[in-house]
C-alpha cells in the first residue's frame, strides 16, 4: 500500500484536513466518555527529537498509548545518528522503517524531514522543522472549530498573527489558506513572511476562497476573531538576544489588553503555541485572562496527534485495499455511533 | 471530581494509609498468581525527574505497564523546562495536566512539587523532594506489615532510624507517627530532626497513640523491631565529602552486627532505602546478611506505586461519583475474590 | 523455576538455536498477517545502555510492545549506576531483578553482563559487549535461513567474514560453528581472531560438523554463499583514527563488486550489521546493490528479539513446570496453526 507522510499540511486536501479534524474530535469525545478506541493497537511510533519538546512529545506518546500503540522516544545522543554516531539520517530512516510502523521527527532543517520520508518505507510525521509545524496546525484548526463564534462558518473567520514570521506563523497561514479563511500577519517589515512562502500560500488561498494580508499597520487587527502570537527570540542558530528582539517588536507587537481592543471584537480569542514569555510577546493578563484559549490549544495537540496517526496508519483510507477498509470501518462505525460509552453518558459520568 | 495529590503521607488519614497498604498487597498477590488487574488501563503517567533514579522510576513505570497504563519518562533536559528551556514548572504542570492523567516528579525543592500540584489539574505524586519521600514510606510500611513479628500489631512496633535526618528519615518518622508506632532516631546532635518537623510529627503521633524519641545515646536502640538507615553523604547542594561525614557518623552510627545486638532482639530486621555504601553507614555483613529485608523493600516500591496510582486515579474513592464507584467496585471485587487466578493457585504455579 | 541468560549463543544447543529461529519466523509471519500473539503480555524489560544504539534498542522495545509487554529504556546517567551514581552494577541488577521481568544490557566489558546475570534473579540478555553480540547473531542466522540458496541446507553454507575480528565477527563465527556451517575470516594477520577464542570455536565446530578457516589470502573467498563485514574503526577505547585503519585494511579488505566476484558465486549475498561507512569497509555499490541483504538483517533484529524474549520468559520450555507448559502450549499452538489470521491471508491482505 502507498504510504503518506504528514510533512506540510498543504499536501493534504481541504476535505482531508476537515476529515482529520472531525476524526480527532470524535475520538476526543469518545475518550471523554470513557471509551478508548484501540485504533493504533500494536503499532510502534519512533520519535526522533533533535531538540527538546514538551507538548509534541507528550501528546504524541500519550496518543499512541491511549489508542493501544506505543511510542519510542529517541532523544539526541541516544541513537547512532550523525556526528560521532556513525550513521546518516537516510540509513537511520531506512532501518527504523523496517522496525517501526510510523516515524515522527523534530529536526533543525526541513530538508532532514524530507530525507527521512524519502528513505523510510513507513509514514513520517513532521514534529516541527524550521519551515513548518503541521501537527500544531491541525490542533489549532481543531481549537478554532471548537471556538467558532455563533453563526459563523470557518470561511467567515479572520485570524491575525501578531509578531514574527516563525514556522508556526507560516503553518497557520497555510491551514487558513487551505480552509478558505481570512489570514493576516501584523508584523514589522523586517520579520514578515518570506516572498516565496507568501506566494505559495496566496495561490492556495485563491483556490479555496481565502485571503492573505501582510501589514505593519494596526488597522489589520480590525475584525479579527482570533489573535495568535509566538515568541520573539527566533529560530535555532538565528536566535536573538533579548535586547535585540525587544527593539524590533516591543511595544508595538506585544499582545496586550489594549491590542485586543483594537480588533473591535469583545469576544476575540487569544492563541499561542507555547511556551510563552509573559511580558514580551504577550502580557500575563492576556495569556492568563478570559480571552485566552491557549490551554485548549495545548490539549488539542493530542487531539491532532490521534487523528494524524489513525489517518496515516489505518487502512480505511483511499490508499488501502477495499477489503481491509471494510474490515476496519466496523470499528470506526462503532466508535462514531458512540454506542460503547452511551452507558457512561446516561450515568452523567465525565472522565 | 476533586483531585488528590500524594505529596506528604500526613495529608492522608491512618485509614487511607492502611487501605493503600492492603490494596497494594492484594494486587501484589494477584500478580504473583498470574492475574494482572487492568486498573490503570489507558492512563498516562508523566514522570519528571530533576535527578537520576533507579527504584522510583523503574517501579513507577513497571507498575503502570502491568496495570494497563503507560509512563512517560521526562528526563532532565528533555522537556522545555526551566533555564534555557523557556518554560516555568507552573506552565509545564498546566500543560501536562491537559495531556496526561497523573504526574510524578522528583524535584530539588519541596516547593516545586507543591507548585506543580497547584497548577496541574491532575493528581501529582511526590517522587522525592528534599523534605519527603512518601512513595518510599508506603513501600516501607508495606514491608513492615509483611514482616510483623509473631503476635505483634503495627501499634506494638518500635523502629529506630540510625544516622542522618534525611528526607527518608523524616518520611519514616511521619508514617510511624500516623500509624501509632514507636519511632526513634539514633543520631548525632548535629544531624537530628529539625525542631519544626519534629514538633509536627509529635502532634500526629500523639493523636494516633504513637511515640517519638530522638537521642544520641545507644540505649535508644533497645527493643527495636526494625533498624533503618540511609547514606551519610547528605542532600544535593549540602553533600559532604567522605572525610567530613565519616568524622560525624563513624564508627558510632554504622549499622554493624554489633549495633544490631544492642537492640537485644535476635530477630531484629534491617532496612535501607538504597543505594547503600557498604563500609560506611552499614557493613556488608548486615546489608547482605539474614537480618536484611532491603531487597523486599526495593520490590515493595512497586507494590506502593500500584496502590498510590490506583487510589488516586480510580474513582471508587470518596471523592468520586457514587455511580462510577459502583461501576468500578465490580472489578476490584473480582480481584479481591481472587477468582481469576484460582486455577493457577490450584496448579501450584508461582510466577 | 530456573532462569536462563542469553549472554553468548554457545551456551545454547544447536536445537535450541534452531527452535528460536523457527519461533521468530513464525511470529514474524503471524504479525505480517495482522495477528500479534500476546506472548509477552504484562512483562517488563529493563534496557541498560552504556552506549548508544539504534537497532538493538528499537528492535527490543518494539518487540516487547508488539507482543503485549513494555520496555524501560535506561540511558547512561538516567539510573544511579556507577561513578557519581552511588550504586554498583551488582546491586542495580539485584534491585531491577525484583522490579522487572527481564533485563537487557549493552556494556563496555563482557564481565559486566556476566555480573548482572549473576546478581539478578531474572533472565539477562546481552545487548552487545566487547566480546559478543548474540542478539545480532540470532537475527543473522534467521536472515541466512530466509536466504538459503536453492537446494542447500544450512550445513552446506560457507560464510566469509571480511576485515576486522570485531565482536560481531566472533559471534558470527560461533553461530556458524554451532550450526555446522563453514566459516572463514579473510583479514590481515594483525586483526585475526584471538587464539583462545578461535580454539573455543573450533571445538564447537568439530562437534557439529562445521569448519573454521582464518586467512589473509583472497583464495578463502572462493565458494562463499555469504560475505559479511563490519566497520574498521575498532572497539571503544581501542578505536582507531581513519588514517590508521585505512592503512591496515584498505584496499585489500574493502568489500567491492570486484571482491564479490572473487567468490565465483554470482548469487553471493552481502551482509553487514550496520552502521556502515560507505567507501571504507564496503562500497556504496555493494551496500545499496542487489547482493545486499543488510536491511533484511536490520529487520530481523526484531525477529530475533521476539524469539529470545519469548523463549526466556515463557514457561513452555524445558526448565518450566509441566503444568504451566501445557497451559501455554495452547496459545503457541493457536499461533502456529495460524488460524487467527487465516481470514487475512484469504483476503490476500499483507500488512
Amino acid at each position: 500500500m502507498e504510504k503518506r507522510d504528514y510533512i506540510d499540511t498543504f499536501t493534504f486536501s481541504k476535505a482531508e484536513m476537515q476529515y482529520m479534524v472531525d476524526l480527532g474530535l470524535k475520538i476526543k469525545d469518545s475518550i471523554k466518555h470513557g471509551y478508548y478506541p484501540q485504533l493504533l493497537k500494536n503499532k510502534n511510533l519512533g520519535m526522533i527529537f533533535e531538540q527538546t519538546s514538551t507538548r509534541t512529545r507528550n501528546s504524541a506518546e500519550a496518543a499512541m498509548a491511549e489508542l493501544g500503540g506505543h511510542a519510542l522516544y529517541l532523544a539526541p545522543g541516544q541513537i547512532q545518528l550523525g556526528k560521532g554516531g556513525h550513521e546518516s539520517l537516510d540509513d537511520t530512516g531506512h532501518v527504523l522503517g523496517r522496525l517501526l510502523d510510523i516515524l515522527g521527527a523534530r529536526v533543525n532543517r526541513h530538508e532532514e524531514i524530507e530525507g527521512l520520508a524519502k528513505y523510510s518505507q513507513v509514514p513520517v510525521v513532521n514534529f516541527m522543522s524550521d519551515k513548518s509545524h503541521p501537527t500544531q496546525a491541525l490542533g489549532d484548526l481543531t481549537t478554532i472549530e471548537e471556538n467558532l463564534p455563533k453563526g459563523k462558518e470557518l470561511e467567515d473567520i479572520k485570524l491575525v498573527f501578531v509578531g514574527d514570521a516563525t514556522q508556526v506563523a507560516m503553518s497557520t497561514m497555510f491551514f487558513c489558506a487551505q480552509m478558505g479563511m481570512k489570514f493576516a500577519q501584523f508584523g514589522p517589515k523586517s520579520n514578515q513572511m518570506p516572498a516565496d512562502v507568501l506566494a505559495h500560500a496566496k495561490k492556495i488561498a485563491a483556490a479555496n476562497g481565502g485571503s492573505i494580508e501582510i501589514s505593519d499597520d494596526e488597522k489589520v487587527l480590525q475584525g479579527a476573531d482570533f489573535i495568535y502570537t509566538d515568541v520573539w527570540y527566533g529560530l535555532y542558530d538565528k536566535e536573538l538576544q533579548k535586547d535585540q528582539y525587544m527593539k524590533i517588536f516591543y511595544p508595538k507587537y506585544q499582545v496586550s489588553d489594549d491590542l485586543l481592543k483594537k480588533t473591535g471584537n469583545p469576544d476575540v480569542k487569544f492563541m499561542h503555541c507555547l511556551p510563552a514569555s509573559r511580558g514580551e510577546e504577550v502580557t500575563a493578563s492576556v495569556l492568563d485572562g478570559n480571552h485566552s484559549i491557549v490551554w485548549d490549544q495545548a490539549e488539542n495537540r493530542k487531539t491532532a496527534m490521534r487523528a494524524i496517526f489513525v489517518y496515516l496508519l489505518n487502512p480505511n483510507m483511499k490508499h488501502a485495499s477495499k477489503a481491509l477498509a471494510e474490515r476496519y470501518q466496523g470499528e470506526l462505525d462503532e466508535m462514531l455511533a458512540k454506542e460503547p460509552y452511551q452507558d457512561n453518558k446516561e450515568l452523567g459520568i465525565k472522565y
